[in-house]
């Protein structure tokens, strides 16, 4: 489901950077045909199946990747993520571009999990943000969905967010959203920052598409809620983490967005073992 | 410190994937001067201090940064890292790249530093990995150096590098080691990872020029330690992370790495702030 | 308002595709300072106006422009658009790529000013839609706008649109768009394209976010209209053309997308003229 | 005969532009393997046959694309030009692009076939000009010379253009010459451009290689021609179009050049209509 | 007179080529200002002299270069031939890739004077070919320009060029001819390569724009040249090299190709010295 | 053993460099399939056998190429050194981009051999230097390489190497080294260029990895390496050619580098001939 043009690009991107001039490793290695295997050895999300496969196209061999699960499966630690065959020059090449997106990607899609497991509200959907790591947000936003989240905007065209700053220089939420809309296209979603009950009041006078409680405890996104009409939609962000989050159940708003499921990822431990390589204790 | 011209294309292609087809939220304000602040919110290494500047160069307008303080220095919760000063687009068109490339420097180079003053000696240099995030290796080692680190290998053509796996395709560490001698050029150093007593005295046979000890406990890499000729370096890694890096002090090694200081990476929390928008608690 | 990272880097590819080698023509000429004037050869509304300062600073030299007009004003016959003044080399290496940019983006904008004025109904919106050129969606979308009309989406991930292909492989309306919203964040708009009653009401039981009439005509258009609630958007699309547009006026629809204001571009006529060339007619 | 290499090159860009992040209305869909038609929606000549092929390779599925008339053909409203098969996600995704990319250049062909049955004079070569559309020059030369056209030079190193700038910085249309000869390639042939006879003369003396009658009519072409030798070449430029290049037949000018063929371009309808998708209209 | 878009481009290129992750025997300098010269170290013909400008503005100081002498100007050994000011570690950084350019353009250009020195006839133009170095035809080409050569086409679209191949593929030279002048843009000359009479015979039946007469000596081309009719030009090609060359004055060929100009080239010696650093000898 | 993923990319870049907008000469010849082989017109070490595989790749169409020989086998004049199959066009197309890349580095594989064959020492390695064709150093080492040299480092960020420049600003050899090494990773090397036996004593002091001897002949090579613990390189460098490295032979240099063997190439000649086309001769 990532799109592999787009995919593709990047990972010869990341492939050019780990390589420089070459493996000198295992340049000079008999160039023997051999299998691999990817092994989770922690429990979490699977995410990046796709990747090996796309890797070794590039590397220009003929090696190939089995997937043994799908991204979103879960997999217990020892679980036997997925089987490579082809050049060892190639799986070990690529190896570490390997392992390190798809322990990234599995890590993202393992907090996600855990955060939705938490929040346990499914009318509520729980959210990424912008705070991506550069270069990788189309990955990070693949995990953030296979792990259960949703996809805030892709980017700074996806939607209209106005925050303090922009409100402030316009001079209020009223001017802020009526000079903009006058702008944009009718399928861009307009969402407005507030944090008190008097910038709630204005922004549903404005009839936004959607209002972000900023910083407001569950309580509270309760009450204001109340004074929202249906059609607007409520994002409750702000101060919301995996320790915070079960707090939120039943708060009534229709999304959170975390930025911590992808700006702080503890990747999932995944190893890539070659089978004539493999010691006792597998 | 940061080559401007490496650094610059990859800030490049960051902006581009977080601006799609431009700042819808921004286009319409009025395009007023005015100043900003980058504010760390908790306590850590700065780092990144030259990202704004280029940023804002990219984005075309006459936009300027004036770093407070230099990468590498302590900053405390409230200090002001640095100023910024220009057109209010161009100022929040660049807002989220430049925290998100600075949170996540000067995340790395404060766990960095916590690393180091856990290990607490000066004869053993802290090392990064290749698991830094695809796409980012010269910004994650460039924070791993500001934070008082090292940078181990920057791609697989900067060392020989032979694990378990290429040992044991080219039929043990001598014909590993010999073969590829033959091949490579003279300022390339070669590393073997070694797990036992025996593997250790094969290495150090062959004179190798680093010899990796892996998943070694202190004891045991002093004990090791003993037989490696005063020439040959020696790498400690597997298993050490910042809760167990400080049993690794006095060690004996030359130097340890450590995947978690760029694989795991904690952003430090760095708010940007524009004057007309700063509200009440500031 | 054009993003000038963005349209700096189309620019260059646009300048080398021109350039070849570089200009032969100009390449042996005294490279003396001079000026040139941008000017309007029949009446419109002028786009582009930030294009010669971006190709002559891509070409290195010191040459600039000064615009006499702004984007989005009408210009008449005759009118000196702006002037350039630097290096003869540099005004006559950029001089095809400034004119075939600005002569199509005001060709857009003075279509889409034209389509407005026919329209004559302040209550739609009318909109371009994907069938721009390959390569150029940034400029084109961007003329439209300063020709007074309004950006659709922008790519693929900017909204869900649901036509009769999506439709009929996932089994009706409701299905296809249920599943959709599983899956999608809360940001993205769904849009359905509807040709019958039933299907309108489908589209109206799903709750969807706009609703695309494909080919009604404005007495259908604002027949159906009426069993749409009034937080579902309407588009009116197909068959919609600068010969009749005028007979929308009033239909009721939110907007009107019409793919002629990008796919079909009668370019603005405007020359380029260097001081010492100019001839007696001028 | 559109070289792959450099039209893959394009056609990614273009998809990458079109994609975004990825489709999300069909990324969702049942991935059924499909078939689905390319249909002529009015008469004209056929354009663009490899594009499908390519863009589906690009995409990374394995959908292909089987053409059922070649570029050049002509094609009456109805006509199925081809026919795609292969994973209906892989068919959507690269709708868009292959649509824009066959009306645009089946367009560009369809109207240089009407300019040279108006002209209706094989002894007169019709050629395209620099007018093209920025980043696609490549595909705009190619539909010329697939209706019937030919090519002027395709860059600013093809050929020197001696226009009344160049020769006014120069002093006069002999020191122009005779300056750039003494530095250009003999395989660079020189062109230049008079509107008088004085001019003419003098551009006949200078022997260069080819001469460009400016905004001359027919009658003035024949008298101006008589004087210049066989061996160079008469181009004639300036005010023709559909409606008045019938009246250049037999003007025994060499070549006409008409900005129209790539500038202006009215796309020709074409459809494409998925399989399961096909309404009864069909 | 290079370019400036098209080499900054290339320039980009190569600096990171040798950049890799950045220079390390430069970043813990002291990054003092300091100034270096260019200088001479053998006799030759200078170019490059726009190489270190653009170098250094790539690298992102403020260094400059102040050439001393003009492309295309013979220096003797020992001369300035220009001076760098800046940070040290700029110019440092950028050393490399100045020397390795200036060195290989200032062999050309000086290979190519020594060759128009040796055929001593003003009347026969000395050119290059394809045969430069991959990567790097405009700089190759410049040279030779500089070294007071001339441009044979530069690349496959700028000339049509008919060898053994091509005709015994299409039957025959004035059916390959036909048939490609059916085809091809009226700017486009025409080139035959022919070995003997017949087929020089044949060619100028074909009236074509030029005949290439291959491996043929001096006496050879010129008995040939009389049954060349003065409008089609003779290229002399094959064969031609330093040693050679003086032998073809005279030979009534308009021009002549010499591949080794660009492809065999022999650096001029160069010296970048860094003021304090500039030891006894100088 | 070249990085496909690498060597494909600048392969995609000199294709296009070269085809321009495409190759006119073999665009209208029928395309039928036929046979050509790559044919080494004089004596030396064939290298870049796996080019034109990858050329006709990029090409697009399924020409395949069958290499004779191996990369650094010895080819005599006359030896068939591979066998290309496909469409004519494809063959044609990539013909000067196969040679101009095969010529280069065969001529850079033979010099290399010819030099140690002349060298005739194995405890000597013969390197090459940064001194390569810019944009072509993996091709260039790799030539090297194949030829029976080996490489020094591939970039800046390869290793440290101290010039006279680095040291007069550090202040002295020793703090340069110290400063540094403070700094750089432990699996960098240090190397510094001594001229006098005060400098080499002052790096053997230092204890840096490797130190160059600069422009000293073998007999003060003898002499001064008896100062130089065994476990520090050696390097003599400057001043070596073809016509003096037989007299480094037993100077006890652990390796030489001599530039001359990427900077003054010498092509092999290599023709490709197409079988119709196949003339008498051969």
């Amino acid at each position: 489901m990532l799109n592999e043009l787009l995919a593709r690009e990047k990972l010869a991107e990341f492939l050019k950077e780990d390589l420089g001039f070459g493996d000198l490793s295992t340049a000079y290695l008999p160039d023997v045909e051999t299998t691999g295997s990817f092994i989770a050895k922690e429990d979490g999300i699977a995410c990046g199946q796709e990747i090996p496969g796309m890797v070794y196209g590039l590397l220009g061999g003929d090696a190939v990747y089995d997937p043994c699960v799908k991204d979103g499966d879960f997999v217990k630690k020892g679980t036997v993520m997925g089987k490579a065959a082809g050049s060892v020059r190639t799986l070990l090449d690529g190896e570490r571009v390997c392992l390190n997106m798809m322990q990234r990607m599995s890590g993202i899609a393992t907090k996600t999990r855990k955060a939705t497991d938490l929040l346990d509200d499914d009318s509520i959907k729980l959210c990424d943000t912008r705070k991506t790591t550069p270069g990788l947000r189309m990955f990070d936003k693949y995990a953030v969905m296979i792990g259960g989240g949703h996809n805030h905007r892709f980017d700074l065209s996806g939607a209209v967010m106005l925050k303090d700053n922009h409100i402030a220089l316009a001079g209020g939420i009223r001017n802020c959203v009526e000079n903009i809309r006058k702008h944009i296209g009718p399928l861009t979603p307009i969402e407005v920052e507030i944090e008190t009950i008097d910038e709630l009041k204005e922004a549903v006078a404005a009839d936004v598409d959607v209002i972000m409680f900023d910083n407001l405890n569950a309580h509270l996104i309760h009450d204001f809620k109340r004074i929202v009409p249906p059609h607007i939609k409520v994002e409750a962000s702000g101060g919301i983490s995996l320790s915070t989050i079960a707090g939120f159940k039943g708060c009534g708003a229709d999304f959170l967005s975390m930025g911590e499921l992808t700006n702080e990822v503890k990747p999932l431990d995944i190893s890539f073992l070659v089978r004539n390589a493999i010691k006792a204790e597998f």
